[in-house]
């Protein structure tokens, strides 16, 4: 937007050739307009930030909630892996109110035709509300409190039981922080970083196809390309599902490079919303991810794993935060860091300076240059990145209002959350509350580049510096979890939002709408969950190893945070010299990226997205990197076909993925398992597995 | 050909406007010519018949028919699994000429240029050396009569142990056969019939596409096509290979529809081979197969299963000729020889009658009707098809050489073969030559249709009907698999050959040179192939179970021919009704599909390629019917592309997965296994092996 302020002068200045000068301009435009949305939305009105918050839009939004909420919790208490539900949410929110207005129409009681400002206030209303699912740890750190799980840990006196009261209290809070912490920086994020928020740029291309309006040509195109895929990604997963009887069955643990590279998880994991990640991202993520990958588990872990009995005990199980698992972690958790403070002083800076020459020299400020991280930007502004743009700054939300915001709910929060956890004293929660918006920014900005939400990465963090802080003899491990709680409700938050305030940008949707939205949404939410979490708590034993819902996250945690108290010295050898070290890489790399030419730095890797495989492993680096080389092979062959219809295609790879979950999680609620295990094994093994069998 | 021969008067008549109508025909043609594959190579001189015959071809011949010589024994001996190596002879034959004519071109020493009709003949020669390997039966029939199989069978007295000077005889006297009995056939099968014979075409496409002179637009594309989908293949076998450390594992035992339906054998085995067959066979073979595949597999199978106890022991294996697996091959051979007999009876009315009218009225004979099996036939006639069948039908083989040549030859071998097998009478001989071109010209058109050859379902015939003659006294056993393999050679030929013959008719090649190429590599299969057999058997310990060559189909065929000796009282209740029942049907279906008209004919399945999935299972119409689906799908959308591509990209999938069969024998030889197994298990069986496991 800054840069092209002076391209929006000329256009609005006053020319003699006036007349022909339009005539040329709308037949250019015109010849753009086959790959412009927004000219097929021309015609509709965008309604205003109020009207796109209808009652039937928060209706359906709650009966969603629940649904939803019931999936999360199902996966939470059974294997603890939550995929993104946007695009579940969108889908969902389309059906029932366009059947609904449907019948509306017909009957003739329909005031409000359904727009997709409408369709991305549900999607948004419903993630914020499942979300609360996720980050409110009922399958983590907040089970991980119970009488039930410190049975199973090493120390059994500290113990909170959960209960209805003290949990949506402790939610409401905590969860509005994360709103207000990254509100300020949707400018920023989304306009001027450019960033992709993968899922929330498929999900607004849903919602666009859905209401494109009749008789666009391209549009009806990309609506059967994205169908095709769709349908496709949604039978693919279908297909995966029946030959994961088990763990380590299935497409999911492919060792298609060999066992050796599975073990170190290269592999490609036949994740049709990766391979769609990975088209809509750009270039430089993918690689970047890929060589995170290839230095972390081809190189650094293996080399670590030789000194196994010199830096790290050798009878450690691989999971182990004292071992080879405290390096991944922790070295990842540094490099992040790194990279996030870097980003984050660099836009702090860049605002006071520009905040200051506001009031030196007033309006000059939009010559300000601003910071690109995308590979893809056009120096030419394309009509439906003005008209979205203007859109999106129109609905302001006043910084004061966030700031005020941020620091009455902080407030309000250190004065009651000491008294539902005695351990956590009202100084650790105003330190999280100082750091918490770099974190929350240094979140919503790796899932902008990524779409990975690392929020219980961040959490572990918490667990770790506060446990230590407290100690054990002062009940750090409640302090720990507690504060684990009160970090990831911001993080994730954040990054939901900022997803969300990318689908709005998309679809035309207010940021007011959105925020409010989001507000609504983390209410229910606060309400909704805790009843499911207790519905499940009272109707089935939770925790139980072994059992249908193990929780095995919550030990996990308990766990993790029985080793934070024990402080930095509980880390294996020399692992703290090398977070040091690749927190100290990460801002060099992006010292050299902004001073050298941009021609040359753009070609250097992003360490924020190189940090994330450091943990998970490759496998989804080899997804991406295969949906970018599909992308670059389609470039090649016919750029055109290749632009308009890459992002349909990605969309409609993600989208079919994400809706599967749905039925997926039905059949899993229902106790309906895959038939099949289609298993890997070693030849050897295979021998003995044979020999067992019989065969 | 006869039903144009109208239209080929009315373009050689006298036309006033001659000029201008034959300018206006060229420029028809030159549109038609894009798709002309024959046009491209208009310039090209074919050489006469003698001088396709060259002395490097058969030296490059005798090169590569020891090395798949050496790959068919290996195969014979350890799986008894032989895949169709035609592919791989047109290429390597292609490889070895070309860099030999290029290097003599460059030393200036190159007299003739090296033509496809070339190529074909080095691939013909091969493909009879090669085929030796197989009908030879030296990992089934002829091994079976050693004293090491005979040790593990009921029966230890009559065996009879390999030696190379009667092995050698045995196959001069048997292999030559095969291709006078079917030579006088030609005509019908590949002109009248237009029979496809997906490898033989796969082939001769590849070999057209490596001689296609430069400049020619559409070839090139196609050559592009035909490489891209060729490297597909190949390396998606590469892939596969991986994955197969030992039986049942890998994609080919992929339970894509279910654990319940792999094991009635339906599945698709995700083979590109025949996939790329499905799309090269007319659609009403690939229904056939299925309807074929679900009749037997799907419904009669599984009643027949629950009669056990009843109609035949319940405590047979389910590979039991005496049980259920004697239902199967019984009643496919039944159904099989109703059609071959049906279809064989009305060529030879349809040829006496064409003789008879012949003599009356000279001439007129080339309006009779002709038998037409492909769906695919259009009334127009090509210019390819033209100048095919006039290369085609020039160089005559005439039929009282080939019936002359048949009788000395059935003579010779009946004098002979009784002194080498004392069991084998002369009259039992007399009875298999009498019969014999009926089955092979059964074998060499079902062949045709679907490019299985079952040689060994008809051995196993002789096996049966001459073992039982002889009866257990008077060592049947013995008198069964010598039977077995006169009968295996003659047909096997005879199939190979027609296939050849197809290829020719593609490649322009003669029938003459056709002919004499299969004799050389018949003589030269008859020395190389025992020679290399007698290699393994003096330097390995063949035939222990258990071991490196375990030879595992000589003890299957020697049981057969004890079983057979029993007669047919030891088939199974009920089966021989079933037989005659099927029999019955075939025929009856032959003559409702001729008698109706050919509108609703065409949609009357074809018994022949009914039967086949009878014995072997669904998995591979399946994956023809898949084939057949993307076809379909292709000609929906664009019908000319896929008209001009479809062949190409059928033979790419074919040969490229032919090709693999290379290396993956060299690997095999050289003890390379695949480290990885893919196994497919049930939930309960995966937890019981996860159990063991210790996970």
């Amino acid at each position: 937007m800054n840069q092209n302020g002076g391209e929006d002068k000329v256009e609005n200045g006053y020319d003699p050739e006036d007349d022909r000068n339009h005539n040329h301009d709308n037949g250019k435009l015109k010849d753009l307009g086959e790959l412009s949305v927004e000219r097929l939305f021309e015609d509709q009105e965008v309604p205003s930030w109020r009207k796109q918050l209808t009652v039937r839009a928060f209706v359906v939004s709650f009966m969603l909630s629940i649904l939803f909420c019931f999936i999360v919790m199902k996966l939470n208490l059974t294997t603890g892996i939550i995929p993104s539900l946007n695009v579940s949410a969108g889908l969902l929110g389309f059906f029932f109110v366009n059947t609904w207005t449907k019948l509306l129409r017909k009957s003739g009681l329909l005031k409000q035709p359904f727009t997709r400002q409408e369709n991305t206030v549900i999607q948004t209303c419903v993630v914020a509300s499942s979300g609360i699912a996720f980050s409110g740890g009922f399958g983590s750190y907040l089970f991980g409190m119970s009488e039930e799980i410190a049975k199973q840990s090493s120390n059994t006196h500290d113990f909170k039981n959960p209960s209805l009261v003290w949990i949506i209290g402790f939610l409401f809070v905590v969860s509005f922080l994360g709103l207000f912490s990254v509100v300020p920086l949707r400018k920023i994020m989304v306009i001027d970083f450019k960033l992709t928020y993968p899922s929330g740029t498929a999900t607004a291309l849903l919602i666009n196809s859905f209401h494109t309006p009749q008789g666009a040509k391209l549009a009806k195109k990309q609506v059967r390309e994205l169908g095709k895929f769709f349908t496709f990604s949604f039978f693919w997963g279908f297909f995966q599902w029946f030959y994961t009887a088990a763990d380590n069955c299935g497409f999911v643990s492919f060792p298609s490079l060999g066992l050796k590279a599975y073990k170190y998880k290269f592999y490609f994991d036949f994740s049709a919303t990766y391979v769609g990640v990975g088209m809509i991202c750009p270039y430089i993520v993918n690689i970047s991810v890929l060589l995170g990958g290839i230095l972390s588990w081809g190189l650094m872990w293996p080399l670590i794993e030789k000194r196994k009995g010199d830096w790290y005990p050798a009878e450690l199980s691989d999971t182990s935060l004292h071992g080879i698992q405290g390096y991944r972690v922790f070295i990842a958790i540094a490099m992040i860091l790194g990279d996030g403070l870097y980003n984050f002083l660099k836009v702090l800076g860049r605002t006071i300076i520009g905040l200051y020459y506001q009031f030196k020299y007033k309006g000059v400020s939009s010559d300000l240059p601003t910071a690109d991280h995308s590979s893809q930007v056009s120096s030419e502004v394309s009509y439906d990145d003005k008209r979205r743009t203007q859109l999106f700054l129109k609905d302001q939300i006043p910084a004061w209002f966030a700031i005020g915001g941020y620091v009455a709910i902080a407030a309000i929060s250190t004065a009651i959350l000491p008294h539902i956890f005695h351990q956590l004293k009202w100084y650790y929660i105003l330190v999280i509350y100082i750091f918490a918006p770099t974190l929350a920014f240094c979140n919503a900005y790796g899932c902008g580049l990524t779409d990975w939400s690392l929020a219980s990465t961040y959490g572990k963090l918490a667990i770790f510096t506060i446990g230590a802080w407290a100690g054990a003899s002062h009940g750090g491990v409640l302090a720990g979890l507690a504060a684990c709680g009160v970090m990831m409700n911001i993080v994730s938050t954040a990054s939901d939002l900022m997803q969300d305030f990318k689908t709005g940008y998309l679809t035309l949707a207010s940021p007011r709408s959105m925020f409010v939205s989001q507000v609504i949404g983390t209410a229910m939410g606060c309400v909704i969950s805790p009843c499911v979490f207790w519905l499940f708590y009272k109707a089935f034993e939770l925790g139980v190893p072994g059992s249908q819902y193990p929780a095995p996250n919550a030990v996990v945690y308990r766990n993790m945070a029985l080793l934070g108290v024990e402080g930095f010295s509980s880390l294996p050898d020399n692992c703290l010299k090398l977070c040091f070290g690749f927190f100290a890489a990460a801002v060099l790399i992006n010292l050299i990226k902004d001073s050298v030419d941009k021609r040359w730095g753009r070609f250097i890797p992003l360490p924020m997205a190189m940090a994330i495989p450091f943990y998970l492993g490759s496998y989804f680096a080899i997804d991406m990197c295969l949906g970018s080389l599909i992308l670059f092979v389609w470039e090649k062959i016919n750029k055109a076909k290749a632009d308009a219809f890459g992002p349909a295609v990605a969309s409609g790879l993600i989208c079919g993925d994400g809706i599967w979950t749905l039925p997926a999680s039905i059949l899993s609620l229902a106790g309906v398992k895959p038939p099949i295990c289609m298993k890997f094994l070693s030849r050897g093994t295979n021998a003995r597995v044979d020999k067992f069998l019989g065969n």
